[in-house]
């Protein structure tokens, strides 16, 4: 199950045995800590409130489609679960893309960014869906730059957050829209809380499904900050697994879990054939419907797909329920912004079609 | 030009020769007023904090629409000029639709709604983009309805703005949405502090854009509030004009100004062959592109495209920038508004498909 390769890591055995007598004073040698309330940034882009602002003008701004009617917020809506809650995405013209839309929030905990990992850090992310042709479409990323640079109080705001003239350019564009994604956190869960030492903050159910979702071994993988692997958020290294690993069972067929390769589409590398980024945890509740393909519309029937595939297990629906009330228990805090208020052309539209 | 109908005003000759000596104890006796900052409401639906707050939810919910991808907002951007800036506008499919997005800002100070004035009033226009085909395509209203009802959130979010139990109604949808979109109001612009006093308001360009429109005719139309005619906001009677009333020109062909019957496709009364709701001058310079079918870019064009469709009259360069400069005066300020935080439904996705 778990390869050998440098950059999947091999868990210690131990994580499935962690010590289950919630006394706070042992929560520091747990494999999970409290969602902090900042992320960690980069040295070369800081979280200036200036590249903030701009960041969430760009995030919202549908005129980084080619057509004017996309935006990032459209399929990471930060109103909701920062995702769409569709199986797939919708682009422009209609089209639909290949992979469930994940989740914005927390995104700054990732080591690496989308479902195979193929960015490694929020910054090159951003760059993608610019110019996928089923997501933004915009033809190039000199299209992008060409079309900021006709918004005057862009330019002006470009300068103003990177620093000097000349300043909208791709790269930077990225660099602010990451700014902006690194404040997208959502703290103070009941786990969080629990955690912390409100030993109240679980309900018996989540503190049951708690101790199963550690003696199923689910947590050999979903630990960390992010319940999404070992590796340090923006550090660029990949924390992968094969899913399915058990492919003797009817979820797989049902729910075409293996059409896609996964890694592998993106490296040509036989041995990344279905591995993929171990998705987080945080917010999971609110990010249906489930995995790659986002063909697994409740996070009870996830649950089960999971066990089964990754575990050769099964669970009684009572213990489903558990594990989903613990799962639950990761919904944290939406933060409180403003609306932005997007830069104008006075007298034109750049939209020409 | 003019009909006899009862529903088209006859303005008087007198408003083609008001008085341009702005003083401002003559403000009162001309045909144009400061925006309020406050909309009226219709006794049935008073603009409640609770009803806003739902409202603005539903504005920007794109689970309004058959496959989750489009929502009020997005066409009517209320982060920027209350409209999409695109010829027309794209719905659920890609599909685009037949006529140029109107801007929500203001939109409470129209006596009816849509080009065609087909809505009596912002209660039923709200009602319209949700089941039409091309733009949120849900089956029905009851398909608005029943998905509404999935989240918990909103019933109870019902029930608190309309007082009572069972509230999750279409029209109750449509009044929440109506009170939000009656604090869409954009106060203070250059032309307003002009009006209150401010006589420094106005550039020397705007001043001599503001006597030309007086003298060539343009505000026998554009005159009141918002600068589309004399009806009372939300009064249901309609103030139309015929466009273009005079053909023999090449900007008819050019911009296939004719090619849409207007109020007639709604009514099939030939006399309304060609008759549109006059359209707001305010905030004009943000909503490019321009005319019922989005077909003019810029607002200069627009300018030279209505002074001889309208007036057969044409304009020297210098003439038609002082009309753009007084145009621009009517851009108001874009009020600031928290990002609503939209009710979820843990464990699941209401987007099958």
């Amino acid at each position: 199950m778990l390869s050998t390769t440098p950059r999947r890591h091999v868990i210690a055995l131990a994580l499935l045995v962690v010590t289950r007598s919630w006394a706070i004073p042992g929560a520091d040698e747990l494999p999970f800590k409290p969602l902090p309330r900042q992320a960690p940034a980069p040295k070369d882009n800081p979280t200036t409130p200036a590249r903030i602002s701009l960041g969430r003008q760009l995030f919202f701004d549908a005129r980084l489609s080619k057509d004017g009617t996309v935006s990032c917020n459209s399929c990471h809506s930060v109103m909701g679960s920062g995702t769409d809650n569709r199986s797939v995405s919708v682009g422009v013209g209609g089209k639909e893309g290949g992979r469930n839309s994940p989740t914005v929030w927390n995104s700054a905990f990732h080591s690496v960014q989308f479902w195979d990992g193929r960015a490694k850090d929020l910054e090159a992310q951003a760059k993608g869906p610019l110019v996928n042709p089923v997501e933004m479409a915009m033809d190039n990323h000199e299209m992008v730059v060409d079309r900021l640079k006709q918004i005057p109080e862009y330019v002006s705001r470009f300068d103003k957050a990177f620093g000097g003239k000349d300043s909208v350019t791709i790269d930077n564009a990225a660099r602010a829209i990451a700014a902006y994604e690194r404040t997208l956190v959502t703290p103070n869960s009941p786990f969080d809380r629990f955690l912390r030492g409100d030993s109240k903050a679980l309900s018996a159910p989540a503190r049951k499904g708690f101790t199963l979702v550690q003696d199923l071994g689910c947590v050999a993988c979903h630990h960390g900050i992010a319940f999404n692997g070992p590796e340090e958020p923006g550090s660029g290294e990949g924390f992968y697994q094969k899913f399915p690993t058990f492919t003797d069972n009817a979820f797989v067929e049902k729910y075409q879990l293996m059409k896609d390769t996964g890694r592998h589409a993106h490296t040509g590398d036989e041995n990344d054939k279905h591995y993929w980024r171990v998705p987080t945890w945080r917010n999971i509740a609110l990010t249906a419907p489930y995995f790659h393909n986002g063909s697994v519309k409740t996070l009870d029937e996830a649950v089960r797909v999971m066990v089964k595939t990754q575990l050769n297990k099964s669970l009684t629906e009572d213990q489903v329920k558990d594990v989903v009330a613990f799962l639950t228990s990761l919904t944290g805090e939406i933060p409180k912004q403003p609306m932005p208020e997007l830069p104008q052309t006075p007298g034109r539209t750049l939209l020409v079609h």
